[in-house]
């Protein structure tokens, strides 16, 4: 680990931490505060001359805080002569901007990876983006990891009978797939459909649930608006019991309380996003992304593939 | 005014409002709002294809929210064809974090401008930025507007009688010196200095203030530290009476409970930064920079010299 530094900024320390235990290392000394007026400010406190440095930054909520910081941080260390500068981001804000659905549109996910760049970002490592094309939106070498893997072992280990992987939308297909695989379960798929305008969605489950164990398994869950419904939606079409799991816990809004109300009997969901007490919740386990993204970090630094980790 | 367009965002709206009353325009339809979780979110409700778009936003507290809500509107209008993007800042934010002072800290009013000039701005318009080498920081053309002819007309239908223009550090002479001479009055420096190390600052006041009615003028108020001490400082060392007077109302933590309990028997400041009801007094006047950025934008509009406007 020669000439490796992790540094951590705001949003997600304890997970930066574990990140520094795994590889063995302490993390590296910066503070980040705010002027009176709400100014980001950066201080490096250490040497950076001729190191290959890590920096690890979630942009989640507050987004635009966390991506400053993101963005004022490779400002500091570009000038401060990083022989690299990797950007850890284990939750990409803004990815699901990721086209022009409408009109006059912008597309924030190209935008932010542009800013990234132009920021001084050689490499980005990032996990689980909302769709892969985001890769493209980077000029740069960029890993993209998998929590797949880590989600589908918690279940595993649970000696499960008779699942079913659901993916709740179109969507998260190739997700639930791959899930699928690795517990040898077969897949289903809430199929939501509006028979004509102006009438209520029908979830219509495509696959057979009936007495089985479903596991909802999506990439985000945000209001937990969709995720609810379709767990509800598997009880009363006869499913036994129902799990959901996500890599990114955004968990906005009315998030908790869907849950808490919701027919899901566990929630698991990883630390890519910190949950903050406000949002805990006996239903739900976070399990751990450090060993995934510490084991990725190394790796890269001896030019290595990272996707062993999740193939 | 043909194919000349003019937006606003969240920081400014009134602003805004009375800069395209003043060109004789209606404001371009936009929505700026925010998704559950945060994140912005744009919709530009017209064609702009073809368009000069003009955007104003000041990059005031919240800032990194006002930057990214002006990066990802930028980014929206390449997208939707726009002739050209011009954004037409009032106050430049990150602006004092122009150099590096100690090692390895970020130059934050660089990494703005090429964040500002990646999302897609063809040309800035923008007012007092606190150092004019921040001008350089941008490839594209830049318009520097000055606030002091308007701050100077406001005093001088005062009529008052002896007066003197005084900087409250070393930074602002330049300054003071064109209000002087626009005033013909004559020049006043608060030269602050530490005789040794950890033993407490001394107000040594270069220039005769002597019964005189001092004109305190400087480029942002913060938290009001500087100049509500310089204004004491002035009373205590003979001066009749004290008027400051600024740009950028930034106005942070304890700055309106400073003017308040200060010498200063008017503050003088300008709408580049709005002031919210809970920094309203009675102290305070505040003037429109509307006539001056209206004027500008049309003169860009037409192709013609702007300096015409503060010269
Ligand atoms: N932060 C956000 N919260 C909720 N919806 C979003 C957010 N960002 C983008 N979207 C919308 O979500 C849609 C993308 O979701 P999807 O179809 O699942 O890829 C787009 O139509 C976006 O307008
Ligand atoms: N938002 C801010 N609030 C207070 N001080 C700042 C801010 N941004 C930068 N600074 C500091 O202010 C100094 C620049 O002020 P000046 O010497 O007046 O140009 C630099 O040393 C910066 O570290």
């Amino acid at each position: 680990n020669s000439n490796m530094k992790v540094f951590s900024l705001n949003s997600n320390r304890k997970l930066a931490e574990e990140i520094a235990d795994h590889i063995g290392i302490s993390l590296g000394k910066c503070t980040v505060t705010t002027f009176s007026d709400g100014e980001v400010q950066i201080n490096i406190e250490e040497s950076v001359r001729g190191s290959d440095v890590y920096v690890v930054q979630s942009t989640s909520s507050p987004v635009n805080q966390h991506l400053m910081e993101l963005l004022i941080m490779l400002d500091a260390l570009k000038r401060a002569s990083a022989k690299t500068i990797n950007v850890v981001m284990p939750y990409y804000g803004y990815a699901r901007q990721d086209r022009k659905a409408r009109s006059r549109e912008p597309i924030t996910a190209k935008l932010v990876a542009d800013l990234i760049e132009t920021a001084g970002a050689d490499r980005v490592i990032t996990l689980d983006l909302h769709a892969p094309q985001i890769q493209g939106f980077f000029d740069g070498p960029i890993d993209h990891l998998q929590g797949v893997p880590l989600l589908s072992d918690y279940f595993e280990a649970k000696n499960m009978d008779d699942i079913i992987i659901v993916s709740p939308d179109h969507g998260g297909v190739t997700r639930a797939r791959k899930m699928a695989d690795r517990l040898k379960a077969p897949i289903g798929i809430i199929d939501k459909r509006r028979p004509r305008p102006n009438v209520a969605e029908v979830m219509n489950i495509i696959g057979n649930i009936e007495g089985k164990t479903a596991i909802l398994i999506d990439d985000i869950i945000d209001t937990a608006g969709t995720i609810t419904l379709a767990a509800n939606a598997l009880i009363e079409n006869g499913a036994k019991e129902v799990y959901a799991c996500c890599t990114h816990p955004v968990l906005s809004g009315p998030a908790i309380e869907r849950i808490e109300n919701s027919k899901i009997k566990e929630l698991v969901i990883t630390n890519s996003i910190p949950l903050p007490e406000s949002k805990m919740s006996d239903k739900i386990t976070q399990l751990s992304v450090a060993p995934l993204i510490g084991e990725a970090i190394i790796r890269v630094h001896e030019e290595q593939s990272v996707s062993i980790l999740f193939d």
